[in-house]
């Protein structure tokens, strides 16, 4: 979920050299954004649910939400469609650089994405190791086969490196995950 | 969008003696909660997207969001997956008798719907007709057909009825537009 941030504040005259100061959710905003100009695919993030309790009604032209709170999502945040598929996938970052936290997700959002699997959807997940500068598109067969054969709580990095693909990025798409989706679900057969 | 509304008072001794009470989008959360339950489909509603602009994070338990406006969404309220289509739609109701007004539906909704049939999903309007106690599932091929023949600003209720589908009303699901896409798109050729 995007929380809003605390303010960060810089040193004057440090600069920010690099993308780096773009987040994963950025990133693939941007690169769903080059898939819908470009007709490609059509997915979008869900919005962060918010449970509003007080509304603000006098506000003649925006109704005014004076008290509200985030809420666990139900579902993962980003789904769609491409090439007559429905698509479903959550993306987390971790600064980890040796394995990828399980309680990084919610338990209903890894059932969501069996599920979806399940009822012949294409689900996944992005890890990015911040550290590491690689971000890994894992299929949920590989989530469940991890989870169907380990009790530990984080996926080591060598699990997602080994059953999972380095997305490849750019400037735009700056992370071209369709292109992985491509390979896995609709080469053509020769 | 399931704005909140402002407080209803009843009178004493007035009783709702139907279901009526229940508006649209509680009866197709209802229906979604059964599809789920009963592994049929995973179909969700969006949440509302809201425009965060200040936060209490002297809250600990809890972030307090303490000023927000409602945003006007991206694309429908509900999307998902059923027997490995995507599927997406939006659902309206009107207490006109006569004609369905598309001030109802936003522009880029409406190129939405058009865009994932385009692009292979099932996608349609649920409208109902609320002084006519009749719900109807219009698929968007139907909907761009009456955009591309005619300049009015409303669909008429007889279009709507003859090219259209009555979707039955029950007690769980309460609207199972199910059975209309089962004989719509997956029905069984002898």
């Amino acid at each position: 979920m995007n929380y809003p941030n605390k303010k960060k504040t810089f040193a004057k005259n440090e600069i920010d050299y690099s993308n780096r100061g773009m987040n994963l959710e950025s990133d693939i905003n941007n690169s769903n954004k080059y898939y819908l100009e470009n007709d490609i695919a059509i997915i979008y993030k869900k919005p962060t649910p918010v449970k509003v309790v007080k509304v603000d009604y006098n506000k003649r032209i925006n109704t005014k939400i004076t008290e509200a709170y985030y809420e666990i999502p139900s579902t993962t945040d980003y789904n769609g469609i491409y090439k007559g598929k429905y698509i479903d996938f959550e993306a987390k970052e971790t600064k980890c650089k040796t394995s990828f936290s399980l309680n990084n997700i919610h338990k209903h959002q890894i059932k969501h994405l069996i599920d979806v699997e399940r009822h012949g959807g294409i689900s996944f997940l992005i890890i990015r190791f911040v550290n590491l500068n690689e971000t890994f598109l894992l299929q949920t067969r590989f989530l469940k086969q991890f989870l169907d054969t380990s009790n530990r709580k984080s996926i080591p990095y060598e699990y997602i490196k080994s059953n999972g693909f380095i997305i490849e990025e750019g400037y735009y798409p700056r992370l071209n995950y369709i292109k992985n989706l491509d390979s896995l679900y609709f080469e053509v057969i020769k």
